[in-house]
């Protein structure tokens, strides 16, 4: 991923020396489960541990020639032991082990720590969702369907919503955490032949993983595929977010904007232009995350044991999409954390529906005061007709309406214009989802 | 979908009846919670609950004028009960619901009832995919990587690779089966201005669902497409599967191939041409439930409290794929069950590798004698170009190989070339898979 | 496709009849071109012309046994045609044709015609669209980039911009008319075995298509994926003018509305809540049609001389792709006759902005007077930012401001905040766009 | 894109070094138009094109406080100019112009030159794969279908469709070169507010670009949309070709293989094990191109006269798509170059068929005889099923069958199991594609 989406947290995790490091990981573990047995030295064992990277730029160099990464990395280090006066870890060295045992386990680890890494991004941003959602926990604004004026909702319920939807995919990461941290060691076609599923469970133990039940020379790639549903929902979660926030900027609309730079430019000269390219940008990048879902799931209709077609989509696909969504949740917290909100306007939109966003309260209380839901269809028609012609006030009409001021009181009419009877369920409804 | 891929079992769950019925369930439901309160008789209740359709005709003649869906059956379903004698029903049908209220909560009653199908229909297939890996536990094949034949496995181990994801696939359906049963009846912007969370949670408790936590006029859309995620998984699944049978079937392997109708056509003058066409066809079918997956992540973003351009994706991507997936489990249900193995074959294939598919297993014993990695290597390779060059017989080479004569016994080259040294852990893997 | 969003035109030309019918036209033509050497009489090709369907429900019989539709039909046309003692039309039917070089060309010919459809149904749009911006050549509203006001246009210049993509979408279905009119009878594997080149010109010919150069089995797919290319590009421009429609009729901006039928419901309370369902739902559609993009892609590797796993994409992507597409277009082409169009708001919104939108064109007229730009940045961000602190107006804030003054006449500043001078070119670009 | 997968030559198109030199060409051009008017000495602009840069790390320093890359560019470059003694190339530079006027038009240029290079991409791979279908015209092989022995074929035939499809592609990739060579200079909102269309057409002409004939800030997402469409066909193109080395290359198979560099490594202790590698990779890498088919449709629906979410999306998705099929171009002709093929094993292979892939022409022979079809499908067919059972061979089956003996002499046996006869019409088609 280029450099302007890239937090170096998560690039670094994708970086060839961690993964290098993590493969090295999987051979030391592998190495110390076969001690015993191979007569292995623990000083040996540690000398190994002992080295140190880079490895990147020497690896490249071997891999030129024998096109093979796995064999270049070991080469690397063997020639590194050799200083060491490692011998049995030099004979031992990935023993019994299928360039894919270390490359598929290693890809685990480093997976898992990605999904560790957009776990905590996620219960950041759960945190500013959840403090925008209580600051405005009672701003009233209009709530809208189909981009018209519906009925009166609160910013704060709007954003629970988000904090509900943020919760949903912090699980789904979690779940993804579990369903990636598989490793395997059982060979070239997964048949055990020269390391036992014992020693499989003993070794993978010690890095953290579970054994992958059945593999072939490869983990079945339906669990990448797995892990990337996670990630391309939250993507699509933070583009839901970002795409309400633009349309509260608008404008027309003006409820809310997203933060602003002091010195941020381009809007020099129109002070009103204050555009929201920070969530416009996170809508494009939702879109290249979408993108790469497909070539993932391609990926699971391997040949046979294996083939290889799978490894370039993965080099690419799922560091773009981690960094990306790493930035992503990053941007947005920050974007809910600085929101300006304004209340004013949103109390200001919300008038300029004339009263007519109150008209099924009103339907029902007519219902129940005994009339037909016809009856009383027409008559909420007839007033919200009018109001709407002259542009008057919903209320008002309804008040001077005779055949309502039979059937309502004051004190009813009022009661239904009352955003406090929508104000009630709503608390409550926050105080579930832990917002107040 | 069209008919050629369609089982009625799942296209029967789609039609517009089923559809209608479970919308009037919800009104019904809410009726009855409402009853007492509103003092609505139960017999009027039964009123309701009596009338049967067919709506879909009525339904679509008055939705001409209102372009509503849900005012138009509400239409239908009142004249029916004006013969019913039931004033109080229709005073109080959908009193103070939203139509998305009865939408997303009946489209919840009815997505769990095709995802109850498609997780009968895994069962089915994990259970053909089972006995297909039990009969061929033991029959040894090659295993191949990049299409080249690379160590023995045997096909009852291929098979239970598939067991495997079928089994997670079976999971991930369950887990979609409770992610999609939630409903929501907190009205049009989700503020519960007319329902309270209480008698939401009544009555959707009455249907068998969970109430959304924070819905906005609409059930959120990330529900739909996480369900969407554990159905195109299923479907890069039997692409798998069906990718493996294809490959077996091809002229030059020929070790398995898929059932054949007695009178099937086409290869009349040609008798080895059995032309895998069932596998290519749910090739191509994974491809279409692809596509979809795409469109379904894009309603994630719905405009403010909800804008209706999701409706025709889900009118169509849900039922297209949900049908396509039950015909391709059943469809390959089919194909394992009755699928041709052909294990001469397969011993005649494995043996065309002259022995060297057993070179690791050499190059691992030569280490275990003290040699040094590359010295070992040295032999193997030497040995094995001669085979390759002369088409000879791996084991034989060596037999004959002076420093090989030095090192192993004859006992040892036998044990290397001996394929129940592969086979123990086989059998063990296939035991804690279920299978043996 | 479901017949919600079919029209019966488009529909149609998918049904099993009509492609039936041109298979047998395939034959017809063939065997017209061998008659004179395999001395078929013209008599009995007419009777085989003669012979009608429907044909659908007999093929489904027949391939419920022979499982190969073409097969199939072959038996049913045999049947049929022995009442009329056809005996030489019987033995010669098919004759060194190979079930895709029927198949194949049939397609070509049922593609041509959905292809010729949309380039109607385009052309109708255009005119449509052309209606519209000619109406509103002068109608000056706020230009908006990121959905903030920029500077003013006119909404005829707005649905030019449609017009132009309109053409160019156009021009690629035409193209793709062509790229698809491609038919092949060079046998099973491609290599004019038992037909030769000539023979296949000649058939082809007359069918009023161009002779692939080099077919396998099958047409290659590219062509295909090409033709979808136009289509998805068709879908995402009527996307692009339904989205803008949306935002248009959104309440707070309330500049343009689509039509509205007179009983249409759900509004009966809420006169204001005129929503833009058909545009919403035409945004859906484009996303169906996006999803099918990827799976036409992958049709194009089929293995070998082929494989069959892209007919069933084709049974279903291209049918629902044209389908939706006919049914896009002209519901779009209503909208754009029947849109309402609101001049006064759109002049209202400009207003909003205080006269802001002017800003650059105050600060070029500074810039000609000789100041640097730094300088005349300088003055128009203050006199913009008092405009905006204050909610009055640029113009009068700009005349009050000395050092403007220095620069400027009255008649200047007039000259800057004059519509007049922007409609100048407008007026010029709708001229040569062909529309005033 | 990641270093592995990247060409200097392409990758250094779309360094920023190389983009921000086209944005200054356009000034340049911008300022040569207007400087008779403006009164602007050519000495100045010659000032402004003896700049040099790198500007890209002072870019991004000032970019980080205005946010806006296109105003931190000009300062960069102001600042340079300062010492050149250019005042009024200093207060004219970007006079009237708006960001997207010069990125856009700069994007056309840049995205011009990458689509130059594949052109020279598809040359070469066009040149490689004629060769080879030339060295192989005559090299005959079994052709497959459904991966099962269908009738014989030649290699170079084979190569052939490769040469067809690879010659749409040029021509789409040229098409595309056309499509995205258009500029824009209209203006914040395409107006035309600051700049003439006639200035615009002088200033794009020296640039080698067309005006776009109405734009809104930004030229029409559909062109970009419409350029992917030719970059994603041609990835599948190669797609297609790898997927058939990979068959190919099989053990089973063995009748080509992908070049082999002398010290690859994995297959030393197994010399059959020459892996595919090259072509599994070019089919992942399709994938990977196929991935932001989708993203670049989703960037035409910009809202209104622009929004910036496309702007991630192309930032990524074009280099991305470029770079790759670039890398995979000059990776496929090197294989076809160099690509190892085994007349024999394809003559063994086709051998393996026991004559039955002549089958249809003995049927037809048959007819021709006076035969009905069914009687001589009878023939073909018990001859071909005894074959099959018997592992003999068909001709001499049909030698020995009584009722063929009465029909068909002994050289017009010969002449149906004569390659002979289908390669006559193969050396016409390669002739007519300019093979032969």
């Amino acid at each position: 991923m280029i450099p302007r989406y890239s937090r170096p947290e998560m690039a670094g995790l994708w970086g060839p020396e961690t993964r290098f490091g993590l493969m090295i990981d999987v051979e030391i573990a592998f190495l110390e489960a076969i001690a015993k047995d191979k007569k292995i030295p623990a000083r040996e064992i540690r000398a190994l541990r002992s080295i140190k990277g880079p490895y990147a730029e020497a690896v490249l160099e071997k891999e030129k020639k024998s096109a093979h990464d796995v064999v270049a990395l070991l080469q690397v280090v063997t020639d590194k032991l050799k200083r060491k006066k490692a011998p049995k870890v030099i004979q031992y060295l990935h023993y019994g082990l299928t360039s894919s045992d270390v490359l598929d386990t290693a890809s685990a680890l480093q997976m898992a720590r990605t999904l560790d890494l957009l776990i905590e991004d996620w219960k950041k941003t759960i945190k500013a969702i959840r403090n925008l959602a209580r600051r405005h926990a009672h701003t009233w604004m209009v709530g809208r369907t189909h981009g018209i004026h519906a009925e009166p909702t609160t910013f704060g319920l709007k954003a629970a919503g988000w904090h509900a939807e943020a919760k949903r995919n912090l699980a789904r990461m979690i779940r993804a955490r579990e369903e990636c941290a598989y490793g395997k060691l059982s060979g070239a076609v997964g048949t055990y032949a020269h390391v036992s599923p014992a020693l499989e469970r003993r070794v993978l133990k010690k890095l953290g993983l579970t054994p992958e039940s059945i593999a072939t020379q490869v983990i079945p790639r339906d669990r990448y595929a797995g892990v990337y549903g996670a990630i391309v929902l939250s993507a699509c979660a933070v583009e839901r977010f970002a795409t309400e926030i633009r349309h509260l900027q608008r404008s027309e609309v003006g409820e809310a904007a997203e933060p602003f730079g002091k010195g941020q430019k381009g809007s020099s000269a129109m002070p009103h232009k204050r555009n929201p390219v920070l969530c416009e940008n996170l809508c494009g990048l939702a879109r290249l995350i979408r993108g790469h879902a497909v070539p993932v799931l391609e990926n699971v209709a391997l040949w046979h044991e294996r083939d290889i077609s799978h490894s370039s989509v993965e080099r690419v696909a799922f560091p773009d999409a981690t960094i990306l969504l790493d930035f992503m949740l990053n941007r947005f917290a920050g974007v809910a954390e600085r929101l300006d909100v304004f209340p004013e306007r949103m109390k200001k939109n919300l008038d300029d529906s004339l009263g007519l966003v109150f008209s099924q309260k009103t339907l029902l209380t007519l219902i129940d005061k005994g009339l037909g839901r016809p009856a009383a269809y027409d008559i909420v028609q007839r007033n919200a007709m009018r109001t709407w012609r002259e542009r008057s006030d919903f209320k008002t009409e309804l008040g001077r309406d005779e055949e309502v001021r039979e059937l309502l009181s004051v004190r009813e009419l009022d009661h239904i214009f009352d955003l406090k009877n929508y104000g009630k369920s709503v608390a409550q409804v926050l105080k579930k989802e832990g917002i107040l």
